[in-house]
């Protein structure tokens, strides 16, 4: 996988986006005041498509446009569709008011042949980056460190989701924005799982700590093995950048840090597999604890 | 996941490769005679980057030319290094005696600005396809039924290596090959799975049958969770394309049908992430039972 940065520069936290204008998303608890979060170093997630971060988030393919209008802190600013794929929507009781039928190829114009778009194609308001102090006391979550692939970041959001993971947390910069080909290998994840956006990792992780969670870092040379290090809730499980792994920062900061044994000639798997299964390891030990 | 069909039109089985050209692997056994192969309609893989599936396999990245450089039975038709990645070889007593030392830029312009080469490249012949009677009569194989992202089949392939898996079984067409991007994300994989290419999947789910293979197809809608179905090797787990999943021929040939319980929202994974899953469980209960 290549590790492209495909990030702005970086910036100023923004504003947090106005209340009543999806801030109250179905994930996030009371939102903290903005002085606080930008005194924290949480910043906004950049999900637009353009080097700013600040265009509209691309939604396309069934599974990712349709997740989306089912949530109600979605806020669209147009949704297209196939004759064939509005029939759909409306037999699943989604056509939204506004909804514009086109041909295939006015969708295909915008994103592009090779994309899969099932007919469907919406450019929506970027979902809100809820605070770190909001997280699930109980839950697990995943913590990226620089892992740049599109490809990668949106299966492990669809992962995410079925694993029932309480929110992601990323970094601002180096990381790929939540749109696009990110959007649909999540395949409607985004709608699911918050995307929690922080200024510096170490920091976050440092916050995470304080809040209670047991920090485990995924690394090849990791003391333990994942199967048998002993678990407790709420877990942060860290994930390092493709190729690179964890940064050395990163690997200090963590409680722990833990392999998975694989016994075969490669000793480790793509980003996105190893979060499957270290996911599955983890929830079904802590659910065989309970 | 794009479902994208890369592949050249159905084509005559092609003769095999001379002998001593990489026809004895480490992987296979003796070789079927000619006429045998052909008559199972077990046909070369198409391991080359143009249509015709004749050039040769792309291979850039420190992981999949190191391991290819070690893999006896690869022929190289050229091999470049950038000085840095050619003392890096030299170090690793992996010098081969043709070496081109290239600046990075000679390697860009012939993989792409985007691709992460790591200073290394080569062109090699493509390995040759053991017939399915030369499996392992223990083991565990991946069976794909028109998986065609190169990314994703890459990445399978990683695991499949990193949880020991006696082969990959695939279609001529409707698979992607083994070159370029998918021999990037395989980091080296391509070496120690061999992939046995087929010209009809049913057949080949037939003929495991026949050698005492039990056959489970992965779907979403399987009537037992993979982690509680009876096991039993040889072993063959069936694979669906990104988005359709197992065709209705490959349903009906499976001896079950399981399915990957998930807690969370989002019911079926990205194909690489369910299989790196399913190899998981599979791996450590067929150990357990030992």
């Amino acid at each position: 996988m290549p590790d492209r940065d495909r990030n702005p520069p970086s910036r100023p936290p923004r504003p947090s986006p106005s209340p009543g204008r999806g801030r109250a998303t179905r994930y996030s608890g009371a939102p903290g005041k903005r002085g606080d979060r930008a005194a924290r170093g949480v910043t906004r997630f950049a999900h637009g498509r353009s080097g700013e971060g600040e265009g509209p988030a691309i939604l396309y393919g069934w599974h990712t446009v349709s997740a989306a209008l089912e949530n109600p802190a979605r806020r669209f600013h147009r949704v297209l569709a196939t004759e064939n794929a509005a029939r759909r929507l409306a037999e699943t009781g989604l056509a939204p008011p506004a909804l514009e039928v086109v041909r295939p190829d006015a969708i295909a114009a915008l994103v592009g042949p090779e994309a899969v778009h099932q007919g469907l194609y919406a450019e929506a308001e970027p979902l809100p980056s809820p605070p770190i102090e909001d997280l699930d006391p109980h839950g697990v979550v995943l913590v990226f460190d620089q892992i740049t692939d599109p490809h990668n970041v949106g299966a492990i959001l669809r992962s995410a989701a079925a694993f029932a993971v309480a929110a992601v947390v990323t970094t601002a910069r180096h990381s790929p924005e939540a749109t696009g080909v990110l959007a649909k290998a999540a395949s409607g994840a985004l709608e699911y799982v918050p995307i929690v956006t922080v200024g510096n990792l170490a920091r976050a992780l440092g916050a995470l700590k304080e809040r209670g969670f047991l920090v485990i870092g995924l690394d090849s040379a990791g003391e333990t093995d994942l199967a048998r290090i002993e678990l407790t809730t709420p877990l942060a499980l860290v994930l390092g950048a493709e190729g690179k792994g964890l940064r050395q920062l990163t690997r200090t900061t963590c409680d722990q840090l833990a392999r998975l044994d694989l016994p075969g000639r490669i000793k480790s798997l793509n980003v996105s597999n190893a979060t499957a299964l270290a996911l599955y390891i983890v929830t079904s030990r802590l659910a065989a604890q309970r």
